[in-house]
């Protein structure tokens, strides 16, 4: 960040007054520009004992697979968000369940949130962000192949919650990345 | 937003290519700037049964009583930055527990987290965000006073899941603001 984005003036980098860390802030305007993380909401998509995953058409970790996900927008909630990423990206009908992993990536500034998910139909139709979508039984899940280790561990809890036949709310962190992502 | 962050150019506001909603983008050196919604991280810290809640002093709801909370800063954790919240606005020392509350407030672009916590003593500090720092058993509480509706609705749960001897995790939306927050 270099200029202030209400007045155009160039902003310097201090802590502000009854702050403790330093921000970017406007001398001409007096606005304080905060940064903070953002949230990636998906979904675990099911259809007769099978995960909905979709091949990434874009990077980071283009060609690997992934839960639909993606960037929380304002004016939507948690659930509103991960559903309409299901249906840009896979193309599927669900109906949204319960929350199921809230988990922290810090180095990227990101917290990852994925809900429960019955599917409607076993159609498809993949948005211009995948390369394709599937249904996997856990046998068939490609782990080597899997983009993120958020959808990892995601994954992961959701097969020994069914193995177990109770599911919960999973919460953890990642603290370093495979490659450019999470 | 008019100004562009990086460069200082004006910004523009229209759909970029493969988007289908409006963003600010910088003709000048292509940065399309995101707007995200924020998290605003608190706990739920007890003291033998009793809970501490803040009286703010500041806007919004200056006067009325919270949960410790505020927003999550970038390279921190979700439990990170509750229990940052919980030493900053009252000096308590706590060791976190379990996500207990995920509640979306839409109209103000947030999501409002909440932790269960263990007060490690009973000695308050409170911050220059706080007019006063305090402990309420159930019948104590002065819910006419409570700051946030997403607080409320916290405390409610916590003492309904108290009663029946099992903590959960809840989530749910506020879908209108008490007056300026949420
Ligand atoms: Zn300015
Ligand atoms: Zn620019």
């Amino acid at each position: 960040m270099k200029f202030c984005s209400l007045c155009g003036n160039e902003v310097s980098l201090g802590v502000p007054p009854g702050d403790n860390r330093p921000r970017y802030s406007c001398a001409r305007c007096g606005t304080i520009h905060y940064q903070n993380p953002n949230m990636v909401l998906g979904t675990i998509p099911v259809w007769q004992n099978r995960v909905l995953l979709c091949r990434r058409a874009i990077e980071p970790r283009y060609g690997y697979w992934t839960l639909p996900a993606g960037f929380m927008e304002n004016g939507e909630t948690t659930s509103e968000g991960a559903e309409r990423e299901t249906t840009e990206e896979a193309g599927a009908r669900i109906r949204i369940g319960e929350l199921f992993s809230m988990i922290d990536v810090p180095q990227v500034q990101q917290v990852h949130v994925f809900f429960r998910a019955d599917m409607l139909g076993p159609e498809l139709d993949p948005g211009p962000e995948s390369l394709e979508a599937k249904l996997f039984s856990e046998e068939e899940i490609p782990w080597p192949e899997i983009a993120f280790r958020t959808v990892e561990q995601t994954l992961r809890w959701y097969f020994e919650d069914r193995r177990n036949g109770s599911f919960g709310t999973h919460t953890g962190a990642v603290r370093y990345s495979r490659r450019s992502g999470s």
